[in-house]
């Protein structure tokens, strides 16, 4: 069983990638019962990124911060997307696979016209750029989120014409949606997200980790009072880093009244200080040791080529490219 | 003064493709003053091709013709389109940088699409690929017909647009259309087109060539008779063939009356055979010899592939690619 996740390099992560998206696939992986793929996506983020002279730090920051936070370049296969050129290839000749309107129809694209968004051709093939990063290394399953359910659908559309018309050549993937999976709350209350700007970031030094907590939106309850941990976001941040034991003696201290919300903002800070203490250390490690990151990739990025090369030269010969 | 000029490995070649195409490059080539850049096209050829696995083969048949009809691998560079895969990777990158609306106007696709054909990605995005192989080597020239002057427009509009925000990286093509170009009538008087099914093929074996040249349509004067050669087809074709004395001798064999079409089209015949016999004997060497072949071809796609390589690592560095 394949797994692949593409991984945006957008700047610094937060809470919400961390318990939505990369812990299950950290967890994935050391269950060691899947074969996971890993790769930065960096020529999609081609397309939302403003300032693009920023994107190769981006690109070695995600890679950084990914070996910090457990992606093991032993039991996966992690490299950065650029460096696996057939990737491009595919994308190419799939092209001829894919009608227009499965392309019109995406909803990704449709809402960012509708938006008003000055839309650029790299946002309306994108679906098939995703499509040859899927179907070029096999993958059985792709976990992603509601909104790209219809992006993995597109692929394995496109793999259905292709096998149509030249044979069982590639494998139908199939978007895996995690319904159980935390949905974070930032310090608003909303989803954790970049773009509302109430995100609590997962390498944030002290100073700025306890500005980012000390944003959380609370009540009014006097100190004295006993509070109501069910609807307080610092509970509900909180209680992500904490087992059965740990929230209900959280609990019962919301319950007796004596502490204000500031005691459970600078509890929340110990937590996330101490939960990714190693991480922090390592990603740390690995910002200053660029050569040994460039390494990691590399022997990542031959593991994915070896694929590559053996399936587009398959391709080809199908197609006819000399 | 760069020049570049993608061939389509379509097939036979016919005198119409000779004389439109292939020989003012030749010429061109001969003359010195341009440094030319020829391509076999096998990726866009994937946009048309309904029998994709002669493509390979159609692939080398055209180099095979190409070289044999006067492209000098040491005068000219010339290879085959896919063993120089950055074109790819600039291809993805310029789509960030192509409005869709530069795409949607353009008249190839338009065309297709209002003629109810089942239209897939490769021919809408078919411009973006075309602007990575112009850009890719900073071309001066692109010598088109008339029908594909708005593609190298849309280069052109994609090179500024990448220039505004970069710098001067990518040399502004231009289209030449060339007025004076001999329009070559088919058997039937029509643009000689494949698609017409009135070509007379340039490697046609005698019998094939007797046959073809057999189908000119002629008016029904009688063989005794003087005969117009002004609208006659076989003088038409023949006049390609022959300097000023030549065409004023088959004139007056034309005034003279007392020879018939048939004794004309004896002659266009052997005008033809006679015109491409080193190329015909070039040609069956090289179908004979693939090795030698790739070898010319391997040559023309390392020079390609140092230009591409040097320009593809400023692209990468100034957009951000890890």
């Amino acid at each position: 069983m394949r797994i692949l996740t593409g991984l945006q390099p957008s700047g610094k992560l937060h809470l919400g990638n961390y318990f939505a998206s990369i812990k299950p696939m950290i967890d994935l992986q050391n269950e060691g019962s899947s074969d996971m793929f890993m790769f930065i996506a960096n020529y999609h983020a081609l397309t939302s990124a403003k300032d693009a002279h920023l994107l190769a730090n981006n690109t070695f920051e995600a890679a950084c911060a990914f070996l910090a936070l457990g992606i093991d370049p032993q039991k996966s296969t992690f490299w950065v997307q650029s460096a696996v050129k057939e990737v491009l290839e595919l994308y190419w000749i799939l092209s001829s696979y894919t009608p227009m309107g499965l392309l019109e129809r995406a909803h990704a694209y449709k809402d960012k016209v509708a938006k008003g968004f000055d839309t650029k051709h790299d946002l309306f093939s994108y679906p098939v750029l995703m499509a040859a990063d899927i179907l070029l290394y096999d993958s059985n399953l792709v976990p992603v989120g509601k909104d790209q359910i219809q992006h993995v659908e597109i692929a394995r559309d496109i793999a259905l014409k292709f096998n149509n018309s030249h044979g069982e050549i590639f494998t139908l993937p199939e978007a895996r949606v995690d319904e159980n999976i935390a949905t974070v709350p930032g310090t608003d209350g909303a989803k954790m997200s970049k773009s509302y700007g109430n995100t609590i970031d997962i390498f944030a030094d002290a100073k700025t980790l306890k500005k980012q907590t000390g944003k959380i939106v609370t009540d009014s309850t006097p100190l004295e009072s006993p509070k109501e941990w069910q609807n307080c976001n610092v509970y509900n941040i909180a209680k992500l880093f904490l087992d059965d034991d740990g929230q209900k003696e959280l609990q019962k201290r919301y319950e007796k009244g004596g502490e204000g919300y500031g005691h459970f903002k600078a509890y929340l800070n110990e937590l996330v200080s101490e939960y990714f203490k190693d991480a922090r250390e390592k990603f740390e490690y690995y910002l200053n040791n660029k050569d040994k990151v460039d390494e990691i990739l590399s022997i990542g990025a031959k593991k994915a080529s070896t694929i590559a090369a053996k399936k587009m030269e398959k391709v080809r010969e199908i197609v006819g490219i000399y």
